[in-house]
């Protein structure tokens, strides 16, 4: 398995954006010359501290797809049949921000925000009409999600359900820490603790339709890029996160996406990463 | 008002994107320097003929975003109420296309996909959290969309409305064919035309919530960026299209986003658009 980072280095003014893949001690960061993990290039000889670093989103996705209702044990709590094909919402670009991003309510929102502990593919090839092996070949790696949702926004409209808006505010979308090259998910778990307290735990190999079958199934209709992000959906365990509270969630073999939820709303900052994409035209 | 295009030109084999604002006689662009039309820089100093380039979609939108339910007429005939906010949907990057793109259905679907004749608003600027005058300052120009569905996807699962799969085909996102600036939409109408035959013919001035006002409440919980394209909703006359017919969104001040359904499916092309997508990550 390869941990492949994105991040920015505290003593680099100019805030110049490194790939790295951790080092064989488990806290060192290889850097590479690239600013991609899709394209890392050579070696840059020289390692960093994952404590001298600010984590990014490992990638930045043109496609931020989540899934709704893809855990049998979920599923059957719900009282819903278990899907054959993905069910889908788009994550807005500005949801995306990183492991050492805040997650904030907007200023605007007084309702409840909830975690929701997922499995993120991770793209590493274009694919479109892909069977499942294709589309196995086609996935660059794994990360975590943490599917940040405004519950009350969700059915606020009787005649429209607001899944696009509901998980769209700035920031509703940490990815990371990492993308792990080479991990077999179906032997690991997701765990989501909330203050240190675990709230969720439940195994990959619960998935109703795993990585390589959605892919493929998405793929028959929209083209996927590489970078693009692909939240598996979450199981049992879903709850508010109270203003203040730190959320981790971890994934055996990728590690722990941590966020704290800032306990006062801020309409004023934005994701360093949201402003960088101002330049991508 | 400025007509502004971005487009390839036939007899460059390199394909280099251009961009240029249409000249005083209609038909000629005058070509700049850069290759966004958020940063046009200087003239090149030469002029093309629209019929010598392809036409691109006029930017790349980070966020595409489509309203539903945005017209006192449609509301009447649908029994709904009139929104007090926008109520949305994200169409998927891999829907973007442009005025010479053709739509083509996914072979995997077999059922009707309807034309949306739509306003689209272009942003020029990043906002969060903007009033109505910072969001009309933000707005650059408007472009026409054809907000493409396939119909049978919305409402096929039962437990789960799937608005983003219906909406994000690959090329169900067709806008342009410029960005016009300093439009006056309040005095406009979109006409939609299949086969020559007018099928939608709606006045601008019927529209529920006013680009102002959407861009602003959009902006309270999403950051919006340069080039986030948001479709105003579409009005009477939706239909399904027959396959290999011409379909036109026209716009006063805009002119006509003429697109091609394609009389076959085809899983193995996709827009040249979506191919340089590859390399932003």
């Amino acid at each position: 398995m390869q941990r492949w980072y994105r991040f920015t280095e505290h003593q680099d003014s100019r805030q110049s954006i490194r790939v790295g893949c951790e080092g064989s001690d488990g806290t060192s960061i290889e850097v590479f010359e690239g600013s991609s993990i899709l394209a890392p290039g050579a070696s840059a000889g020289r390692c960093v501290s994952r404590d001298e670093v600010r984590l990014l989103p490992p990638v930045t996705p043109a496609a931020f797809i989540g899934l709704w209702n893809n855990f049998h044990e979920l599923a059957a709590r719900l009282g819903q049949p278990a899907p054959s094909e993905p069910l889908y919402f788009l994550k807005s670009p500005a949801s995306l921000s990183g492991a050492d991003d805040a997650i904030r309510k907007p200023l605007s929102y007084d309702g409840k925000v909830v975690y929701e502990g997922e499995l993120g593919i991770v793209m590493g090839r274009r694919v479109r009409g892909a069977d499942e092996q294709a589309a196995r070949q086609a996935i660059l790696g794994y990360t975590c999600v943490n599917d940040v949702t405004a519950l009350d926004l969700l059915q606020k409209d009787p005649s429209f359900p607001q899944w696009a808006r509901a998980k769209g505010c700035d920031t509703f979308g940490p990815i990371g820490p990492c993308v792990t090259v080479g991990l077999d998910w179906s032997q690991a778990r997701v765990r989501t603790l909330v203050g240190g307290r675990e709230r969720q735990n439940y195994p990959l190999s619960d998935m109703i339709l795993p990585p390589e079958r959605i892919v493929s199934l998405l793929s028959q209709e929209m083209t996927l890029q590489p970078g693009d992000v692909i939240a598996c959906g979450t199981s049992l365990g879903v709850l508010p996160m109270r203003p203040g509270s730190v959320v981790e969630v971890v994934i055996d073999g990728i590690g722990t996406l941590r966020n704290v939820f800032e306990p006062q709303p801020d309409a004023a900052q934005a994701s360093a990463d949201s402003l960088q994409r101002s330049d991508v035209t």
